[in-house]
């Protein structure tokens, strides 16, 4: 009888350890040409294991003509695997890729920013900054003297971890948003975007739970999804999140983070209000949970008071801090960071080493002079106020359009409308019709990690101009009146084919 | 009796699925408070696993205080989970990150990266370009115009797949190396470190194997063994990969990829022969493997004739091509390429997607216009000639010092020599007397699959100058001649402690 090992609690599928086994033996020579493998049923019992199982690490080695069975005569070990190459053809990728949590392909946000880039579609479907807002004669400033100052030196490598001078820099940053940290603490990331993907990798298993905000962070739920991760979701409201279902969640399950945006949420643009601050803390306290503050927009309030980060408010270094400057600077840059425990730092480096070894060098030199030399708040508080106006208009013109049944709040900070579309409105109709009519808007659909929310659109005031709002505006409400119009019509947008009955 | 499903298939293991279930059911109130849990024997006969499964899941329930057991008594559902929350303490990080491929931290890449950055030190350890070759004049005048064509462009997003304009410039590149090949087959990344990790997210499960060279790229192992592949390792000669070796491997085993770099390969500075790639092909062919040909010192050639890469002989679209401009251009700008079928191009892109959105906008732009306005091959016709006097200031300076029985050859392109220890020497000996002298290289074992083969040294010539060259090998034959002294005193190293006998 063969001598095989299987380890339960291994990652590898039990039938793919048999068939590693059985593979081993037949390379040793221990199961030489022509010799016998155990009947299915006999090694299924013998292994503990179900029949098929067996069959199906029988099959991986059929496939690969190892073994041959007959009916009646059980399976053999085979003559040759070069025998019968067969004629060469392209490799089969799509069998090639691996089936998982990759499979999902959610080409959304692709599509949105090619749809972007198109110069006779008005964008009000992605988190861009105003493009003429971007300060670029500064830019050619601070590089010029970033080359005479920093040298060769602003294009070699630079750490793992971030450029020293830099990480000391944003630990200014994060002071004035009321976090006192370290450089050990701070991780430069290639985007906030990497943040969140090198937190997956080095956190999360196949199978482990996630919380999020309903909705949530569109790029998140993807990066969460990809790791495997099943989400729970945890619905919101003008306050943000809903710290009592939260309670509720986490007595039931056990998640391995907690994933929020408490500060103008993409796409809500809802504040966690302070009382519901305190008490997600608690809650992270009482469960154990780390939590995963995402906080690109913070600095972007244009009425109100600020209210401290989550992080700001953690005694017992719970809270991983994510953000970025594509938000408020120069997104094509792709830098951002992030603030956590030491030890968490240490780790998340040794994966971004090998994921793409550092991020930018001269990106990261461009941010710190840009910071450094005072010019980052006065930047911000020119998009503030810019951005406020932005906002104005497209709130006045939603109101002059007034389109029928539309819902929405004007946000107090941040980047997004997020408008509740009247129950008889089918998305994807308005989607067509909207860019039919020359204007994008993200579905409310991507943000939802159930799925099963539509009804919503998200629309994003600081990339276009007034002008392009007021218009864009206009042709939204034509279109949304042309869908609820088709729909009050009666299958009209069925385009013909008669219904079923 | 309570109804559980688990699903052999599913890479989480059995217990946890087991936890799961019944952590759903007490949450359901199926299982309700005071219920009574199967024994353990008879669950795990019903479920057809090992006792020890049910004990894993039970403990798993009962450490959340879900369940609790007393002997004799079998084993209950708890009151309530929130009854005793215990004193809030930092979380147990070490215990949160995942227990996986992830875990083995090799931070020698960090560690001579920061070796490196220390003056006193002349390193011969890290794959760098010559600093005082950057041409930093030009790269100023090149972001100038950038940002007068581009505008806000070159600072926004830009495609997931790399610039339009940009993966047509590396289409004529790869034109140059005899590669036909059109946009949809190019992939921008951030650097070629992220193409090899893409490439491992989508092609490798757990437990897959890949064949490498032995030795290998560090880098390029790192990522394999982080995906959890299983590292096959065929040997070198001075001709490159053993072809032969290549075949009895695949005969046996069922590798996902083929990892190779066939020219000037780093670290042994071999180059694959022309018999040897048609062959590396045909057996790729024959056992429909995939080829990874990462390339990126193919241009460094200093002598001899050039030969195709794989790519250029692929005629079947096996051979997936990984490149890079940190060897013959900035390495701080993380950007390198891939080519490969546009099926596969496609699924990269959209993990690259929820990995960092895109790679840098103006580290793009400002590569483009290097090509484009012709700097590009003026620069590595620069680099060719200043890197052919390094290596020949190397190879004197190290025949001069005639360290005693090294042994190397004379690389005829790339970056490295390739240094066979005498075997008398311990390699952790030598490098902290190498330390002690000023000057660092690359331990050997580091770029070895098994990890078994000790006694070799790589030594970059392009990042020093001729003088630190000089200087840097007589200190490093003045450490190996101690060494073998040391060991020839016999014990001396030992410092003093009693061998045990």
């Amino acid at each position: 009888m063969v001598q095989i090992r299987i380890d339960r609690s291994s990652t590898v599928p039990v039938y793919l350890q048999i068939d590693r086994e059985l593979r081993a033996l037949i390379a040793s020579g221990e199961l030489p040409q022509g010799a016998m493998l155990p009947p299915e049923r006999q090694l299924a019992t013998s292994l503990g294991v179900n029949r098929t199982t067996i069959l199906n690490a029988y099959r991986e080695l059929k496939a690969d003509g190892l073994v041959e069975s007959r009916v009646g005569s059980g399976t053999r070990v085979s003559g040759g695997v070069t025998a019968s190459p067969g004629p060469v053809g392209p490799l089969p990728w799509s069998q090639l890729v691996r089936p998982s949590g990759e499979e999902a392909p959610d080409p959304l946000v692709r599509d949105l920013l090619e749809l972007t880039e198109r110069a006779d579609v008005i964008s009000f479907a992605v988190g861009l900054p105003a493009p003429d807002l971007l300060p670029l004669d500064l830019v050619g400033r601070l590089h010029a003297a970033m080359m005479r100052e920093a040298g060769p030196a602003a294009l070699l490598h630079s750490p793992t971890e971030g450029l020293t001078q830099f990480r000391e820099t944003l630990c200014g940053l994060m002071a004035g948003r009321g976090v006192s940290c370290a450089v050990p603490e701070v991780l430069v990331t290639s985007g906030s975007q990497q943040g969140l993907d090198l937190l997956a990798r080095v956190l999360l298993d196949p199978g482990d739970e996630v919380v999020v905000e309903e909705p949530s962070y569109f790029g998140a739920l993807q990066v969460f999804r990809r790791a495997g991760a099943r989400l729970l979701g945890v619905p919101t409201d003008r306050d943000g999140m809903r710290t009592d279902v939260l309670e509720s969640v986490l007595a039931r399950r056990r998640p391995k983070l907690i994933y929020t945006l408490p500060t103008f949420q993409n796409p809500s643009g809802a504040v966690l209000a302070g009382g519901r601050r305190r008490q997600l803390l608690d809650l992270a306290y009482r469960f154990q949970v780390p939590v995963v503050e995402d906080d690109p927009y913070s600095e972007l309030r244009y009425e109100g008071n600020a209210l401290p980060p989550l992080k700001a408010l953690d005694d017992h270094g719970h809270v991983i801090y994510a953000s970025s400057f594509s938000k408020v600077l120069f997104p094509g840059l792709r830098v951002g960071w992030l603030v956590a425990p030491p030890a968490l730092v240490r780790r998340l480096a040794l994966v971004k080493q090998s994921v793409d070894l550092h991020t930018t060098t001269p990106g990261q030199w461009l941010i710190h002079h840009f910071i450094r030399d005072g010019h980052f708040q006065r930047h911000v508080a020119a998009a503030r106020q810019a951005y406020r106006i932005r906002r104005d208009a497209m709130d006045e013109a939603l109101r002059a359009a007034a389109p029928p049944a539309l819902e929405w709040a004007r946000p107090e900070g941040g980047f997004y409308f997020w408008c509740r579309l009247p129950a008889s409105v089918a998305q994807g109709r308005l989607f067509a019709l909207a860019a039919a009519e020359g204007v994008a808007y993200l579905p409310g659909e991507a943000c939802f990690a159930g799925g099963a929310a539509a009804g919503f659109m998200r629309l994003n005031f600081t990339y276009p101009t007034c002008d392009q709002i007021r218009v864009g505006v206009a042709a939204l409400a034509a279109a949304l009146r042309t869908a609820v119009r088709a729909r009050a019509d009666g299958g009209a947008e069925r385009g013909g084919t008669p219904p079923i009955v």
